[in-house]
């Protein structure tokens, strides 16, 4: 069966949240006169993006989306840095830099060519406005916006997956997940989708060690979008 | 507050759904040697659009997507005008007309201007997948998909228009709803959004009746989206 859409993680796989948020934060403590570190800052920040999710999935928190998530944390992690008197206005601004995080740099022209063939949905863990302002600030030319908030459950919960499968309308195998994670793929798989591994080794910074090479054997593996469009006839 | 995102009606306001499926019909009859009134048939099956929803409105009938609602309103409307023989196949094909509707003439070159100032989001009864099929085809460059079938809920209820205020994460008065049907703009005005009339006097056919003149004060009344453009400054 033919592919017909394309779903995209997005925090990894389409954009280099963490270099965008750390030039973020840098100019912020310069404009504010704020020393700190903000790589480790902004590392220890990503650290809650995980555990809180995990706390909506097993229950243990009622549903919060990453908006959310994220500012309780940030709001925690100016304290602990001995960082203070930011306002509200301040506060929100910094808690919105994930939604101008960049795309890495094949990705709008790989987007551009795939979306002359296929649709292409997000299917991420981020927000609807978070997603929507960063396709506006990127350039990024999706066709949907799939991700957790509507579902109300974080990957890699089955209702997302199945959840996007039933509302793009096609078999779940005539939809293919691109992403640079491989337990997203795995669950996808899981779930009757086609999958496609994009590799983004810089991700976590130059440190990196998971998710460097596919550890199933992906439908596609592509060493960016260009390449993935390439593959995929577009 | 200046508006930052703008949420359409589609089926009248964006897209001539009235001659794209009466041509499409034709063209199946020709095609298959079968002669009805296509114009009656076409009016009696949307007829089935408003009475559906409020089944589900008024909780009457599960939740069933217009996909469904339009399916068994096909097959019995088959019954009454004596079409039998066709493949599922067929059947699956004439009910995605709705997915193939044509944009009125000034929309595709409205929606590119408006989309450099605003975040453009359907916010439609119709589904998921129909509206991604439709933008495909019709060059209809949403920023966004929103519609009934992610809330669960069909327009005029109240959960539509809260819902999309807070998934587009801005204030109620920052969203600008556009309809061509004054019920329309009245929920969205009752629920704090700004009103856009388009009228779209042609929708129902030569003889419409209805939504020929904005029944409030609307915040802004353009004739076409080129004109709802320039009044927007995009």
């Amino acid at each position: 069966m033919a592919v017909k859409a394309l779903t995209f993680d997005v925090f990894g796989t389409v954009v280099d949240w963490r270099s965008t948020i750390i030039e973020e934060f840098q100019a912020f403590g310069r404009e504010k006169g704020i020393a700190a570190n903000w790589e480790a800052f902004v590392d220890d920040w990503k650290s809650c993006y995980r555990p809180g999710m995990d706390a909506v999935r097993e229950g243990r928190l009622p549903w919060t989306n990453v908006d959310g998530l994220y500012r309780k944390k940030l709001d925690a992690l100016l304290g602990e840095y001995g960082i203070s008197g930011l306002s509200e206005a301040e506060k929100t601004r910094l808690n919105r830099a994930w939604h101008r995080c960049k795309p890495w740099p094949d990705v709008v022209a790989g987007l551009t060519r795939l979306k002359t063939k296929y649709a292409l949905s997000t299917l991420s863990n981020g927000d609807v406005a978070c997603l929507v302002n960063m396709a506006k600030h990127g350039g990024l030319p999706w066709d949907c916006i799939l991700c957790a908030e509507i579902f109300h459950h974080y990957k890699p919960d089955g209702e997302v997956y199945r959840g996007a499968i039933d509302l793009l309308g096609w078999e779940p195998e005539e939809i293919m997940m691109v992403a640079a994670h491989n337990y997203d793929l795995g669950t996808a798989r899981s779930h009757g989708m086609r999958t496609a591994f994009v590799p983004r080794p810089l991700e976590y910074g130059p440190g990196q060690a998971s998710d460097l090479k596919p550890e199933e054997d992906w439908d596609v593996v592509a060493g960016d979008f260009e390449e993935l469009a390439a593959v995929l006839g577009a």
